[in-house]
């Protein structure tokens, strides 16, 4: 069966990608995008700048110091590949195949006899092999080949991917095995790599050895480093530790594998220490947009309550990785809440990240840019990974293969089945043709314009002889949602929602889903935004862009009124606010505090945040200041919404 | 004439540091502890660690791979010889003049006969000279051989010191002059040392040397890095540029240079470019200690407004150049704003540096520490720059001896002298002996308490027979304050308060500044101190420490009362405050604002900023979340403070 992850049990079963389509939409398009623009995009940055070559040079002995790319560039191979991979078994066309065959061609040249495969360690000049553990990326560099490897092993069998990765597998477990090298790699990613190939092959030693990882890691084996080890998440084991900390990637990746590392060991132990660090890191080191590491320094976690907006580091690589995590935990425990936050992630960190046409990236996510950024060239790589423009390339280019990977496999993020039925838990145009284990046909078509509208109509496809159940997300932030079926119309709850029928083709039920623009206010504790209000339609997160104020500069000083509510408009919403006249001082802290009831109030426009940037440079804030006289009503209730 | 700066004219004159001695206080006590335990820890830590050895295996020829410290750790051994050379002056004792020797000695053996003196580049193996201009430190090291040299010449004369930095300037001047290498160092401090070095010798030919430097900056010299130009300045030459950027420390210390340069020039343009750049950076980019640098990534500024608390990253350092550039505006302007941002930056940034026992330092200084940091241990380099404990010695530890410098030449900073009178600037214990051009003693002996108490007591301390101005400071916070003189008491504006008369010995003058601990509001522009309010007490910063709290975790919660002004109480000020009970929750964004209007009102007492951490470990913060329920008195006035 194919499926992105497929763990051997669980609450939820993924469905089989070839299980369901994409039929355009939000996603759908995004996805076309990705397949016509961005893989072709990503193959040639890396052709010309030499990534690929290093395969051949290794080949060829004629690698030397000027390598091009960081130590890591290889795993940007590999992640295209993945992508293509998926790609290839979507649809069935000719390109992506054929590039899987050119890529991997070159790959297979440079891997040496023993199933070593890098192209910037222990050959020739270059340094020996596993001579930098903390930052030399060779066995994270690995863990990428063998995800390219499962995508292909699900969607196609084996074929020389595979058997190349079958051989660095191999390589691997011998020299890190009981006995071997007593070291972990300072960016994890082998270890979610190790567990998903020993499930596509079957094969236990390839998830013994992620665990050896896993549980290797956290001692102090890797040296200590400025930003601490924190960073590789080599200060704490993962079971004790209660809180992801230290560059966010790293930590996601990790978290994934140890997952993947729990449901098939049935290590309870391990799967509740991920999902204690999930609900402590959401509940006070996430961001509104779903978005994870509030730091640039170190590409990191804060401490709790620590989410600057306009530093807000946000990779959007963290929101892949958090996908990949989320995803895991609601396969192995079927809670919703994963869910909830995957759909944040995916229209406020991933869908922000690319260009409308698929060749330009944002690599960090910031929400709020306090200068507008310069357009990127799209012939030149960025040295940057700030946020403000979206950039064709990057010296450090993880994020647009990431994204690649990501959307290419999409479909298979949207539903899951159970012995009783399908679940539902994102909403796209789509065609579900799913069949239970017992024969029953699970088969519907989902119509929606989501997230425009909130009206998701799902028809059933396929007569069914036997009742099954069809379930329905409906997504935390949506009271007051309704179900309608068999033309009677009933609230439907935050959670789940199911109906339970021997349905027959042509059935309808419709979710609908309330889009009306809302407030949605902070937690006093996250300090940097005190004071302040967000707006959200919907699953997306709004935002104001300085070109839709009248002047643009206002961005720095204008509230809004907590009292009038957000009107829904085409593309987003208004709320009402105004730019009080503060003078400049030669000092900016004063015996008072400033004066604010000054300022006509005016309509201000929001829009979706994942479409900022996209008319060109502005400045732009997320969470906007509210105007404190007359003050808010502050509210006792708890009024908790969940991600 | 004995000055740490000594600009060839200006509107303000400094004294000589003959003429003035601390006795005691705040200051005089920190300038004890630097000399009897600073100086001595800073020349143990460099021999430990090998930076001085470096020196010797320059002159043994045996340089190798493993040459210990960063290409800039020559510079500390400078930074130390410069507060020696102010200390051995200051005392007359034997210590700090032997080890001027010892020092000197080693570092004499390491010169090549052309001039060039380091010990990371240029011999044996080590990488060419001048191979690495963006991050190589080499005339960055020899900048602060010459402001060695200059403590040198200014207190003692020509001596090896004195030698050796000529003859390395020369090779500078050869070597980077007219027709030489057209680069510039990636980290100004050749210009200041190279502007007061000629100062000192007059000769014209170093002055020119840093204007080349200056002038040369801003076009792009400098390879490009994923920071950008704008974190060495590389990016706008200084004359366009209008506020601080990049870098904090390397922006300082040009902008330091560009004072000298401008002064001795008589170059307006110059001169008016640098008081832009401190207008608007003082207005925008300062944080309310005086601290400078609002990103850790880059030890830099932020944008305008970028002003975190609890990532401020307020280097230590930065503090030191930060004075450095202000004393050298007002000297050449004798405003007062100049004089005030340094008293802040004196009381809250360099006295908050060091431990009491003067063997440990922050090296940042940040104004809200969410978690409590580890104790150091005194016997190891802290690898981090993190701010939460004070550490023995740095990996990079650029910040003791810069303290050091400063403390030594400390009493250089509190006085001037224009051709009528004595102007006194900072309040603290001291003698002052100075005669006028023309012969007048201008001689005073300064009794006060300050900052503990605001009584200012100036008695003269010789009879003159014609009259002459005193003038002193009234700080912009000490509205109120007032001048007693001759039985009469008259209030005394901020900015000078002069008295002009033919004084006899035994006549006092006394200032009261009003020491009631006071509210200061942040511009509603700072985004991340919105909604919060600080305390101040005369020239102090206050702070509440989290193990001065009933419950220490509940430093994330507590609000204050803004209605119930702060109450002076020995060594702080008490607030009212109490801790709403928040709930945790899942998600930390919710449909209605949280509710704030619950927890008993309780005293919260708060102590000086420069105190912290000093009872052990604490979580901390500077700014207060002010209680919203019932709201505070929003004002429309400027109520405008300055620095």
């Amino acid at each position: 069966m194919t499926s992105p992850v497929l763990p051997s049990h669980g609450q939820a079963r993924p469905l089989a990608l070839a299980q369901i389509t994409l039929t355009g939409g939000f996603w759908g398009d995004r996805q076309a995008v990705n397949a016509t623009a961005t893989l072709a995009h990503c193959e040639a940055w890396m052709e010309r700048l030499g990534w690929l070559a290093n395969f051949d040079r290794v080949a060829d002995g004629t690698t030397g110091p000027d390598r091009p790319g960081w130590s890591f560039s290889d795993s940007e191979v590999y992640k295209l590949l993945e992508a293509l991979a998926w790609e290839s078994a979507r649809t069935g066309d000719p390109e992506p195949e054929a590039a899987i065959k050119r890529l991997t061609a070159r790959v297979a040249r440079a891997q040496d006899p023993d199933g070593y495969l890098n192209t910037c360690f222990g050959h020739g000049d270059q340094p020996p092999r596993y001579s930098d553990l903390e930052m030399g990326h060779e066995l994270y560099n690995t863990g990428h080949l063998l995800q390219a490897a499962v995508a292909r092993l699900r969607t196609h069998g084996e074929d020389d991917l595979v058997r190349i990765a079958r051989r660095a597998a191999d390589h691997v477990c011998r020299a890190f095995g009981p006995g071997g090298i007593d070291g972990i790699c300072g960016h994890p990613e082998i270890e979610v790599g190790l567990a998903e190939f020993g499930r596509a092959l079957g094969d236990e030693r390839y998830v013994e050895q992620a665990r050896l990882f896993l549980d290797r890691r956290g001692h102090g084996r890797l040296r200590d480093i400025p930003l601490g080890r924190a960073y590789f998440q080599d200060d704490l084991p993962i079971r004790q530790a209660d809180v992801w900390r230290g560059h966010a990637v790293r930590a996601l990746y990790l978290a994934a594998a140890a997952v993947d590392v729990a449901v098939e060991r049935g290590d309870d132990e391990l799967l509740r220490a991920v999902e204690r660090q999930w609900e402590r890191s959401v509940a006070r080191r996430t961001y509104l947009t779903g978005g994870m590491g509030s730091r640039h320094q170190d590409e990191g976690f804060g401490e709790d309550w620590e989410l600057p907006p306009d530093r807000a580091y946000c990779e959007t690589c963290a929101g892949v990785a958090s996908i990949m995590v989320s995803w895991r935990l609601h396969l192995a425990t079927g809670d919703v809440r994963y869910t909830d936050l995957i759909e944040r992630t995916l229209y406020n960190v991933i869908a922000t990240s690319p260009s409308a046409d698929g060749r330009a990236f944002f690599y960090a996510n910031p929400l709020h840019q306090r200068v507008a950024g310069r357009p990127a060239d799209p012939d030149e790589v960025s040295p940057r990974a700030e946020g403000g423009a979206r950039a064709a390339w990057f010296d450090v280019s993880c994020c647009p293969t990431n994204v690649a990977r990501t959307l290419a496999s999409l479909h298979g993020y949207l539903a899951t089945s159970d012995d009783d039925g399908l679940r539902i838990h994102q909403y796209a145009p789509c065609e579900i043709r799913a069949e239970l284990p017992d024969g029953r046909p699970a088969s519907v078509d989902v119509e929606t314009a989501y997230p425009e509208s909130g009206t998701v109509r799902v028809r059933i496809a396929a007569d069914a002889d036997a009742p099954w159940t069809l379930t329905l997300r409906v997504p935390a932030w949506a009271e007051g949602a309704t179900l309608t079926e068999g033309g009677r119309t009933r609230p439907a709850e935050p959670g789940l929602v199911s109906v339970r029928r021997a349905f027959r083709a042509g059935d309808e039920i419709v979710l609908d889903l309330p889009m009306e623009p809302r407030f949605t206010w902070p937690d006093p504790r996250i300090d940097a935004v005190r004071g302040c209000v967000a707006v959200e339609r919907g699953p997306e997160v709004l935002c104001l862009e300085s070109r839709d104020l009248p002047d643009p500069g206002a961005l720095d000083s204008l509230v809004v009124d907590p009292r009038a509510v957000p009107r829904a408009v085409p593309g987003g919403a208004v709320v009402r606010g105004r730019v009080p006249d503060l003078a400049g001082s030669a000092w900016p802290y004063r015996a008072d505090p400033a004066g604010a009831a000054t300022g006509e109030w005016f309509d201000v426009r929001l829009a979706p945040y994942h479409g900022w940037a996209r008319r060109g440079p502005s400045s732009m804030r997320l969470f906007l200041p509210v105007s404190a006289d007359p003050p808010p009503t502050h509210v006792n209730a708890e009024g908790i919404s969940a991600p």
